[in-house]
């Protein structure tokens, strides 16, 4: 029987850099697979249905929900936006890890769901940090800045739910840490029963 | 504050080849510390006190057993040996990182007491690899061997008590795989409660 992939869940705060963190990584491990979201919004010239989303209809989108087919969804702006249960667990049933990039509300739906997966929450290394980087992103006014920031404050208090902390300062180190996670949680005892059974039968 | 090290406790059957691995952890990793235990057996020539061993009287070995002063300790062919628990500890509150290799039934007892500890167990790519070790590595007689044999076979049940299990095909692998583990543990969220209380602070 193969092994089961691992379901890499990547993320934390708006402005901690989940977005960097997962294209290095993904460089790193071409093997690995990014989790494609599903969305009921117009694709934009260039975007490939499968490779950058899933582009469904309303009606489409509403019959998975129905059917439970999403890890989770939320609607934004007017869009639905979701993970593919089935997509995700048929890569993880062929032995592929997958990676999700997603949102702090969107990784507790999914925990709710599947909590095998490694749930890791990136942090700047300060809030200050944080601030920095929200300011220098955005061309947004001052009261959109401070309600992002607030929000990522608040966010911080859901880290307990999460199995790992990975500090964001430098990229790199960031990726050696994720991939030291990955290694390690292959190693678990309780996801080597196979293993064990067969030294256990003194094979 | 100074972090606190991490005690990384190397177990598993004789032959699995726990000490070429800790072994050669020490050598990419000379910051962290091998744990020397306490023993009442004469030193032989060239052994230092508190680089091999720490040689103890039978009196002074049973004054820290009842002053509860060992991790574990053991009994073997009359003289004393064992881990000692303050020398341990001191190294861990300084932020140094301790290894100790160690038997199963040591192992199970350090679990007892410190179950902040990394178990990790150690095993052979199969139980048939093991038999062939065991039998190459001694001079022993095959009633010996089979006894050794057997008691590995019962022992791989523990291995449910540890955290992760390593199989020792190339040792290079293993040891990778040791510092993966020991660097994912250091990103756990219930290891840096006082970083995440430093972002709930705002700092």
């Amino acid at each position: 029987m193969k092994r089961k992939g691992l379901l890499i869940v990547i993320s934390g705060p708006s402005g901690a850099g989940k977005g960097t963190i997962c294209k290095k990584w993904m460089q790193n491990n071409p093997e690995a697979l990014f989790s494609v979201s599903a969305t009921t919004r117009a694709p934009r010239p260039m975007e490939q249905n499968g490779v950058n989303y899933f582009f469904k209809s309303e009606e489409e989108f509403e019959t998975m929900i129905e059917q439970n087919d999403f890890l989770e969804y939320a609607q934004v702006y007017g869009n639905y936006y979701g993970t593919p249960r089935k997509y995700v667990q048929q890569k993880l049933m062929e032995g592929r890890d997958v990676i999700l990039e997603i949102d702090i509300q969107g990784a507790l739906k999914v925990k709710e769901r599947f909590d095998k997966g490694i749930f890791i929450f990136i942090v700047p290394p300060s809030m200050e940090e944080l601030r920095t980087r929200i300011v220098k992103r955005g061309t947004e006014d001052a009261g959109i800045i401070l309600k992002r920031f607030n929000s990522a404050f608040e966010e911080i208090n859901f880290i307990q739910r999460y199995n790992y902390i990975v500090v964001n300062d430098i990229v790199e180190e960031a990726v050696r840490k994720i991939e030291a996670i990955v290694l390690a949680e292959k190693c678990r005892v309780d996801r080597n029963t196979e293993l064990i059974m067969q030294l256990q039968g003194g094979t």
